[in-house]
């Protein structure tokens, strides 16, 4: 390691041969993946938008670089792995790094040809701050909350309305950020008009540790996570950022494991919250019997809930649920937005249900 | 993928067994490394205290988990990789990454017993907030730039002074979040009384691609890093922040290629910056030259620089470049303060090193 550092600090100006480059992404956005990896028998490739097709095999040349080249793919950001030998690891050349809570991977960005309305365009741009706060829910620990403030917010003096985002499971606070590109969605939505400014808040949705069985009769993550949410990360919010009180600017939205948590926490506490969404949720089985009072009284609760919206992309395993839910809700006379789109289980759906979803919220 | 983000969603209920876990810290600081590779033929680490010794070698089990104990090892977050048949690869399972420009590693904290200066203590912490700007100097690539800002800093009205903090070669702008805690370190300082609050600003200190070389006659990075800080990264932080005006109020310190950085951009705009550090610096070869103006009018220079401050570890191999920068000093009756300590080349020395020279700024 301290050879490879210095080395690495000499090789710019030492270097006489490109490296090897991977991903690289050619005009017709077609995608060639390589790795180095000489004494290997088998290389194989995982990405997100691959469904449920068995995992892509790379070729090997005779300097042991593999290599495959897949697509053209639609643009976007996607999340890839390779498996080495039975070892699932990160490109080890691409920077560009998918945190997630236990096994991290790498991203590929494949732009469109013009800025698309997630990537950085010639606009104002929103910061994302971290913030680390301890936490008094998850025995004393400090945890990171990835905040998104529009731009403006630090010259300004109002008050903004509050969006929490979630991530899904086995991924990070920073999930959104670098991988689903939030803030550059909403910096592009703003500078069209479409938005309401607004303060996206975008905490660690893991809160028992990730891949550790609960015990029995143990505290599961959703329970910690929701008592983490309401006693840590929102006081916190609200103390340190100009935000305006009440529920009616205050929404809740999520993908995956967190689409879950946000129909648990956004309709078990219609006190705080005004807007819920589930984006390709893991939707909690027992949704009938858990909000057996809200279902059976669609007044109170279609005037309470001024946004319920749920999406799913048809070829996503866990379609069946979301439609199942949408259908319980038309059944109970509960008003909300069904948007079943194509996609899979992956960012590519995600960055869109937030485009659509957060236009309709506090006006 | 797909699959795998599926299983991973259904994981923290289905799973029954306790998964492999690494690194695993004792208490009595001694180190556990295992990943899974049955495959594999040779697996060894690599760790940035490890100096120059040989990489260690870890053993295989009958399961195919390959392990290594190490230590006991000094309270700190260190980088380490595995390299599983010649193949560089970050700990599958551990969370934290180290960032950097080509070849993400891992990261290993070693709590101390009682939380140590560079750790999150109890006390009010500042926010590291990520800026996107169009860098009108690099082909009008969208970077981001990471802002420590003091506790408080949102509601108050006070311009602060601002440090320009700098990475080394192979590392990112997140670099002194998440292996240097410089957030916690001057957090800790704050609350102790022993630092006047300042923003700190951390760019990407490769502004050409990394590991590509630069043709003959092109720009370096170098230059370019410093057009891109001067004309870039400056006018955007005093733009956005409240910044307190005027070279008395602006310091740049760096390590490693950041520490060269500094002296470079600092000593070469002494109308810029008051205060200069290099934390184990890659410091210039032609410095007696490049600054010879500098170097011979040693009252105008030591006028102008409040603080000049060389630290590099006596076990660094790049220690003789600081040692000798130190004598040229001497030499040239240019006040400085040289810091010669026990150290290899990595962030255990570089916090100490901020919480030394930060101090001492903008008395």
């Amino acid at each position: 390691m301290y050879r490879a550092l210095l080395s690495a600090a000499l090789f710019i100006t030492a270097a006489n041969s490109q490296p090897l480059q991977s991903p690289e992404v050619s005009p017709d956005h077609r995608v060639t993946f390589r790795i180095s990896a000489p004494k290997a028998s088998e290389v194989t490739l995982a990405g997100d938008w691959l469904g449920a097709a068995p995992p892509p095999k790379l070729t090997r040349d005779d300097h042991g670089i593999w290599s495959l080249t897949l697509g053209p793919l639609e643009p976007s950001i996607y999340i890839y792995s390779f498996t080495v030998d039975g070892v699932s690891i990160p490109d080890p050349v691409n920077p560009r790094i998918k945190l997630r809570a236990r096994t991290s991977a790498s991203l590929l960005e494949v732009k469109d040809d013009t800025p698309a309305f997630w990537e950085p365009r010639d606009v104002p741009h929103g910061a994302v701050e971290i913030n680390w706060e301890h936490a008094k829910t998850i025995s004393g620990e400090t945890r990171a909350i990835w905040i998104y403030t529009p731009p403006g917010y630090a010259k300004s003096t109002r008050r903004y309305p509050v969006l929490y985002l979630l991530h899904g499971s086995n991924d990070t606070a920073a999930g959104w950020t670098t991988a689903g590109n939030a803030n550059f969605v909403l910096d592009n939505l703003l500078a069209a008009g479409k938005l309401v400014p607004m303060i996206v808040v975008m905490p660690f949705g893991h809160a028992t540790p990730f891949g550790v069985p609960v015990p029995p009769g143990g505290v599961t993550n959703d329970a910690l996570f929701e008592d983490y949410l309401l006693k840590d990360v929102i006081p916190t919010v609200e103390s340190h950022y100009r935000v305006a009180p009440g529920r009616d600017r205050r929404a809740i939205a999520g993908l995956s494991m967190g689409g879950g948590q946000s129909l648990r926490i956004g309709l078990g506490h219609l006190d705080l919250f005004s807007s819920v969404a589930s984006f390709s949720g893991a939707i909690p089985g027992d949704f009938e019997t858990r909000f057996a009072s809200i279902l059976k009284d669609p007044n109170t609760t279609n005037q309470n809930l001024k946004t319920l919206w749920i999406g799913c992309g048809r070829q996503d395993s866990l379609f069946p649920r979301s439609s199942n839910l949408a259908d319980l809700l038309t059944k109970y006379q509960i008003h909300h937005v069904f948007h079943p789109t194509d996609g899979v289980h992956n960012y590519t759906v995600w960055r869109k249900y937030l485009a659509e979803f957060a236009p309709l919220l506090f006006r």
